[in-house]
């Protein structure tokens, strides 16, 4: 396994890749990796002749109050999991390599960067679009492997591929649980164990709205607040919002329909957790 | 000479060329060509083994006040004279391709959209820098080609360039002239008789403000208020700007020195002109 820093390496890489006809399969990280991105670069080892992940840790997506000094790291780690992977190149840039002093470019996803975490994370989404951006351009992938548990962040990304004409195709991949039904996440390091435990009913609540719509309620108003009252069972330190939007608008609808997804974002303690499910 | 209209059908174009190694030249343009635009071209042929030429009026960067709908057009005589300068393609995308009804992501280049044009048109240079990453995109160019009339729109774009890794190129052209020293451009369709006739000021004025700055004056207040004196003496309709700025930051300067450049912006009837220069 190839382990690049320099942007101009990157692309030299890449570049000679594709002169050999190879496909490139990218999965962006930002380290602190889980069996959630682990899954990731299976699916882009089964369908590219290279695999590339990059570790990188985005201060744009972080506004000053969130946690970019605190966010877990683990290097040595992360190389030996994805050695063990058979990823041919880790890609680890610097921040000032990324993030000169007179670099003021930024990419604004509108529409979908309004709702859910856009309108909690002030900036986020155009943190996410600017990297996510920047990084296509160095590595020039085939195919990009995205998690589901940050599926705001699918679509923004998706919407930007679109708009901006970009040659490489979005793989959606489901999200990674534990046994529990936690979703998979590097900020899941925060919990203590009792908050881990109550945070399994994140899971719960989602799989209680499936069932709910399932046995035939279509008011999102009477969904969401069964599935208030079940996560407030185990008091959380906050929660964020729960919503239910049109999966590819990401609008607040009235009405659950097969295009439904129920969001949420929760606090227990400092870690925000988000989570998210289809209806149907 | 292909003419291409799906944005597809371009980057397979495109994509043949690379792959058969040869580099591809991009002059974008708006149409309604004159030998500003194919000086460029004459630059990109020199330089490049395919030369692709663009023509798109792009609403996104018009202010609802502003021209869009006036926009002088000629696309059969812009196709004859790019079919007599031997350009390979020109590339000729519908807005409904480019803009279709969800599209919503922007490039912002934010220090240098704020002063000169960037003041007085806003949101202009996001319309600026979005197209031409959308172009970049699809027609994967290897080198571009812009004139230095549109100053401004140069700088926004090299910044936008390094701040993304994109792999194109920006080379720099000299401003093409009437042999009464105004700068070519589209917009002086609009201009009457008399008022083609005082719009040589502007370029008087910007070689007097060089005489001047060569004498040894160094005070930008003073430059300016010549330049001012000079250009109301052919009662312009309106003077939007006229500033000394660095050429890199184009920031306001106290102190010309060789990194400054003077900026104008005036009005003849309806017409908005630009120019600009050096001082050394």
């Amino acid at each position: 396994m190839e382990a690049i820093q320099s942007l101009s390496a990157m692309q030299v890489w890449s570049d000679r890749c594709h002169k050999d006809n190879q496909s490139i399969g990218f999965v962006p990280t930002m380290g602190y990796l889980h069996e959630g991105h682990l899954s990731l670069v299976r699916q882009a080892k089964a369908k590219s002749q290279k695999v590339v992940t990059s570790i990188f840790v985005n201060p744009l997506q972080f506004s000053p109050s969130e946690d970019l000094s605190q966010y877990p790291q683990d290097l040595r780690r992360d190389f030996s999991l994805l050695e063990k992977e058979g990823v041919d190149c880790v890609f680890v840039p610097n921040v000032k390599a990324l993030y000169p002093q007179d670099f003021q470019s930024k990419v604004h996803v509108t529409e979908l960067s309004k709702n859910l975490c856009g309108a909690s994370r002030l900036g986020h989404f155009e943190g996410v679009a600017t990297i996510v951006l920047k990084l296509f351009q160095i590595v020039n992938p085939t195919f990009s492997f995205l998690g589901e548990k940050d599926f705001q962040q699918i679509r923004v990304i998706e919407q930007m591929v679109q708009d901006f004409h970009l040659r490489t195709k979005i793989i959606r991949a489901p999200i990674v649980r534990e046994p529990d039904g936690l979703a998979m996440s590097s900020r899941n390091k925060y919990l203590t164990a009792d908050e881990r435990e109550r945070a399994s009913i994140l899971y719960k609540s989602l799989m209680q709205a499936k069932a709910q719509y399932q046995a035939g309620e279509s008011s999102t108003s009477k969904i969401i607040d069964a599935t208030r009252s079940l996560i407030q069972t185990v008091r959380p330190t906050k929660i964020d919002y729960i919503q239910i939007c049109d999966a590819n608008t990401l609008e607040d609808m009235l009405q659950v329909n097969k295009d439904s997804r129920l969001f949420l974002a929760v606090y227990f303690g400092h870690a925000r957790l988000i989570d998210n499910s289809e209806l149907i």
